[in-house]
């Protein structure tokens, strides 16, 4: 009997660093599920296993919408309950946020919901003044302290415990379902850590959103209960249809979005999308959305983030201020990503110059959602927000939702001003903070950024219709009396567009604020936005950050959307080039174990062509480097008379060799009969499809039936940089 | 020079039902755009040219989101008016609906809107009695008469003038999308006729819906507005990416559903789908959904069909019941599909039995989206609906729109056994319907009859929950006084089972239910329908309707979700099988201009491998049958010497032969240099991955080096066919 009949452990793995074949995984599932279909009508015991196997898939899902969801309600409490921290404390129960705290007492009525005796501020706490320049000093400085604290230890748990758990996560996580392996990405540890720390960067006051991370974290729930189902674990390519679910799952409670956190991971981040999976992404998503709602941080029944409800249409003559908003946003995407590339400041530097800028004006003081949510909320009569000081006219009596257009009192002016002062303080500090080695997201600042913006464009529109009731513009839809712009909606458009501008989204964009919001009515803004920010923004650079931060890394990911356009074929792409020495292959029946070893040696390759013989240069097959270092590494441990002038045979029968010759080496097991190949004619962008579309991390190439050569993923995507005049040597992972 | 280094015309064009190459179209529109854009640094003339052909995606997306909107509103108004015009005529205007007469008249209250005196039925116009057995009769007579028209007309426009205007036209244009030629199916004159028969068949009363027709419809203005551009006219695979659009636009119209629509193009009718087609298709959707809009249809200013509001949340409990309703809609899916495929009955017939039995029953006499909407409704305080008939508590004042549970009244207990009588004739008569030679749609129909076991399952819910307070499922939310159960809802998780049960549609059924009625707080019921109801039809049967369609008209169309997990390999698939004649190839140089034209004549395959000769086996290309023909065809009315004895060269350079041989005919321009080749021992799983993945015609086989086969799509069909035990000569077409 021939050892290599029975497997041997760890053949068919991968390296870390390493780009996994698609093929090669999905035949292996294949197999596998042939397997146990055939066992399953030898006994009851085997059909309830494979029956278990074949729902395991929706098991995991469960699973993972139940933990994310679960570990999303319980990042958010700890985050309202730390950025409150910062501030004072709840004198009743000290584990209570300044809203639960002043919610549990009954004294408040509506107005003062937010002022209560149980919550007190620290100044009040510990001299007992609650006024006055000293108390707003002493306040001052504990924020600073708090803030400085929290991210102190942010940073060092990432630093010490897992360097992994910085950024948001989504370079990475596209770079991993494309099939390359970071061992401890998605690990245990990496979840733990990144969770805390989510916490306390978030609650720390910089301006980082937790929506990333929380996909991160997602993905990481995946990959935990991946390890439970052997379906999952010992297969790359299943365990990435659980990833791309896990991630629809994380965008699902990062904004209480299912259907935008499907179109997310099925536009942005996946790379292998089969239609079985877009239905448990959703299954995914919703068990998440509704854990989340179940455990309600949100404080309302809602699903959703942040609910408006507007009572007044838009117009077409509204689109002009909301496409200015759209090249804002595409702006504003070029700025971040061109600047955001290099993280250059520490973190509690920054931390402390946030935390000194941001406690005067109460637009960057508060957390961010909270201010996102202020923004796009329309004025109602019981609005007793900065924002709603208008001047109500006495002489009309309304009902409470309907309110006509005001001039805009003292308040709204003053707000405009911090307003001002905030969106040039958020731009510059986003910018700095992104990057750095904590875990930090780019959705929620972006969207403030916007929202900012878009508020301050939608006062001053608002105002000048109330004030030029008669201008031509105006004339149609503004007459006095009646309300005509929702300044609400402008904020809600400004922040699409500078989401649109940085992340490139589209339709994800569109459906993820359409149920942000819950307003299907103003879907047409919110695209005349995205597409112009989008447009704005390709114009400058056709990569988001996503794709410019794999960039900044080297990880060899193939993007599904860009076009290869380009004359080449395959001939000048494969290796070796002119003038390099020739191919490094192995024949069928006439290499000894010795070449097989100095070439493994010598040479660097993941793996190498077999041939006919060197003559013919007629191919049969492709052997891994792993599998064959493995393979020998166990023959010559456990199989007599394998030494190194032993042949190796790669033909289905060893001939007969007389007892004085070594004994052969069969390795025809390990060899893949059918590796790919093209022609050395073919033009480089169908092998740029190839490659894509199949998941191939090698290709053969041949003219009329010879080999010629090899290319593998890494010299596809070196040639596509160097015909985009980008470094080749930037690509730099196999 | 060679003549061959001009193009001649019809290289690279395909015959009727054949399947396109997706890589030549692909790698012949880069071809294009390379010229256009090397050129466009010509001038600035170029320049315009080369940004319009960028836009041109663009504009024609805009240009079928415009007509298939204007088209879906005229049809809808036309369906109105001929609905009415079987009971009566406005004597204002004769060109108005029953609803725009009575609405245009301003003397009703809002009661009587459905009664004024402008709209009179035939027989007050004839005899002036409205009322009374004699009237009634008159009416019923004429209505059945109208019916018989309507459907004479349609059958017979459609038999006379256009063919492919019959049925919903979903199966085929899955198939064209999959890489399939179909001349005509997506013509003027078949959308002239399809749009115009589509008014007759649904105002006749029929059993059948709008929907899918109108997804055609769409598809014939997508093709129309193809040819504007040759960038889409010429080029058969960017042709089908404007198509996969203009399905989206369709299906967002026939529901108003812009995201659905756009899911139900990627989840259910779309093959190749690129990302920026997802977004260019919810950009026509879009404007497709507000051309709609704006024509306003629906006489309400909602973009959806079927709005409904629901004042009380769902109870775990009622998962119960929305599971069963799930497995109803499993079997009447599969009923349906098991029925429905043999359409045997006249098209009069079924309209005069349809005429006389939906008459005197008042929920099968109204229009089916009229009765789903009725079905879906909450009943407010307002409603006059005998569905709503409730016994009111009058010792309770209640705000309008707040209703605890009630009694049900007489008139709900008549509506119930007219309900139970609709059900089955809905059931039997929507089974004859489709398949007609008429268009015909299933998603309403299939609907209705879900809504109506929906309502009747939810008002048996409700009553028991009132008369059985003390039960113990209902004690913990259905306390007395306290409104509990929403019968609207129970219809609307009906609808969306059995239509999930005939179609087989997941996500984009969930969203297009959602968009459809405005509800996101009833997505769990909804999943919990649709997912019961496809696992319950998967049991029996893993075909949808419109695959099963596809089978029984044989159409070459390769599922992307079958999963293929047999053990097969190429060498099994591959012709020529053991003991046929080797396979038909030409030589690089040694086959004269006569053996070409017998090899055609003698064979019909659709191309031939090119090898450097018979011995050795080397494969260097691939010909097309089609070019080969055309370019022989052209050589010998062309160019001077070519003769029957002339040799054909396939060879970079032909020889230089003395003069007094016959002159050489040069073909390597139409020689495919990089046909797709897989050794003898790929798996066929992988093969067909392949074939799926890259839309491949063919593929040839090889085993070191050598040619030994090919395996064509129609070779890997009837493989599939014949795994699954069911006939492989079902397979017809290439």
């Amino acid at each position: 009997m021939d050892f290599l009949d029975e497997p041997f452990p760890d053949v068919g793995t991968y390296e870390d660093f390493h780009t996994i074949d698609w093929l090669r995984e999905k035949s292996r599932d294949t197999d596998r599920h042939r397997k146990i279909t055939s066992k399953s009508k030898e006994s009851i015991w085997e059909l309830i296993k494979s029956l278990l196997d074949a729902w395991s898939g929706w098991v995991v899902m469960l699973l993972i919408g139940l933990l994310s969801g679960t570990l999303a309600g319980v990042i958010d409490l700890a985050v309202d309950w730390m950025t409150d921290l910062k501030e004072g404390v709840c004198l009743s129960a000290f584990w209570y946020s300044h809203e639960q705290c002043c919610w549990t007492s009954n004294e408040t009525t509506f107005d003062d919901r937010d002022k209560c005796p149980q919550w007190q501020k620290w100044a009040e706490l510990m001299t007992g003044h609650a006024e006055g320049a000293g108390a707003y000093v002493l306040n001052y400085f504990l924020y600073i302290l708090w803030a400085l604290l929290f991210s102190f230890l942010a940073v060092s748990l990432v630093r010490v415990f897992a360097p992994y758990a910085c950024g948001s996560g989504i370079p990475e996580i596209k770079t991993i379902l494309s099939g390359f392996i970071i061992r401890g990405y998605l690990g245990k540890w990496t979840l733990l850590i990144k969770t805390v720390t989510l916490v306390l960067a978030v609650s720390s006051g910089l301006s980082l959103g937790k929506e990333g991370p929380l996909v991160h974290v997602a993905c990481c729930c995946g990959n935990l209960f991946c390890s439970l189902f052997s379906k999952y674990s010992k297969n790359e390519g299943k365990r990435r249809e659980v990833l791309s679910a896990a991630a629809a799952a994380g965008v699902s409670v990062a904004f209480g979005a299912p259907i935008g956190g499907v179109l997310f991971s099925l536009e942005e981040v996946s790379y292998y999308f089969p239609l079985k999976t877009l239905w448990r992404s959703f299954f995914a998503a919703l068990v998440a959305a509704f854990t989340l709602r179940s455990i309600n941080p949100f404080g309302n029944s809602r699903l959703v983030l942040f609910y408006v409800e507007y009572h007044t249409p838009w117009y077409m003559a509204e689109l002009v201020p909301f496409i200015l908003l759209g090249v804002f946003g595409g702006l504003w995407g070029t700025l971040f990503i061109r600047l955001g590339k290099y993280p250059v400041l520490e973190v509690i530097a920054v931390t402390g110059i946030t935390a000194v800028l941001a406690y005067p004006n109460p637009y960057t003081r508060r957390s961010t959602s909270e201010l996102i949510s202020e923004l796009f909320n329309d004025c109602g009569a019981l609005e007793s927000s900065q924002l709603c000081d208008y001047i109500n006219n006495p002489n009309m009596s309304r009902p409470v939702d309907d309110i006509p257009d005001r001039p805009a009192g003292p308040g709204v002016y003053t707000a405009l001003w911090q307003l001002a002062l905030a969106l040039i303080f958020k731009i510059v500090i986003t910018i700095f903070t992104f990057g750095m080695k904590i875990p930090s997201g780019l959705f929620i600042p972006s969207m403030a950024v916007g929202a900012i913006a878009g508020r301050i464009v939608g006062i001053a529109v608002e105002q000048m219709a109330y004030h030029h009731h008669d201008w031509i513009i105006f004339k149609n839809w503004c007459r006095p009396g009646a309300d005509c712009v929702t300044p609400g909606l402008y904020a809600m458009v400004g922040a699409a567009a500078c989401l649109g501008g940085v992340t490139r989204m589209t339709v994800s964009l569109v459906v993820i604020m359409f149920e942000l919001t819950g307003g299907l009515e103003y879907i047409v803004p919110l695209m005349a936005a995205a597409v112009t920010s989008k447009w704005v923004a390709d114009a400058f650079g056709k990569e988001g950050i996503y794709e410019s931060h794999i960039q900044l890394n080297g990880y060899p990911y193939l993007d599904v959307r860009d076009e290869f356009t380009h004359r080449t074929l395959a001939t000048d792409v494969m290796r070796p080039r002119r003038n390099d020495p020739p191919l490094a292959v192995l024949t069928q029946d006439s290499t000894t174990v010795e070449d097989v070893e100095t070439l493994i040696k010598d040479t660097d390759y993941n793996g190498f062509p077999v041939v006919v013989s060197r003559e013919s240069e007629r191919l049969i097959g492709f052997v891994q480097r792993r599998d064959l270092t493995l393979a020998i590494k166990n023959a010559r441990q456990k199989q007599d008379g394998v030494v190194s002038s032993s042949v190796v045979y790669f033909t289905e029968d060893a001939p007969q060799l007389p007892a004085s010759n070594p004994q052969p080496l069969k390795l025809r097991r390990i060899l893949n009969l059918s590796p790919f190949t093209v022609t050395d004619h073919t033009p480089m962008e169908t092998v740029v499809d190839i490659f894509r579309k199949l998941g191939l991390r090698q290709c053969l190439v041949t003219r009329s039936g010879r080999l010629l050569g090899i290319i593998t993923k890494k010299d596809v995507l070196r040639h596509m940089a160097q015909m985009m005049n980008q470094d080749p040597e930037s690509i730099m992972f196999n």
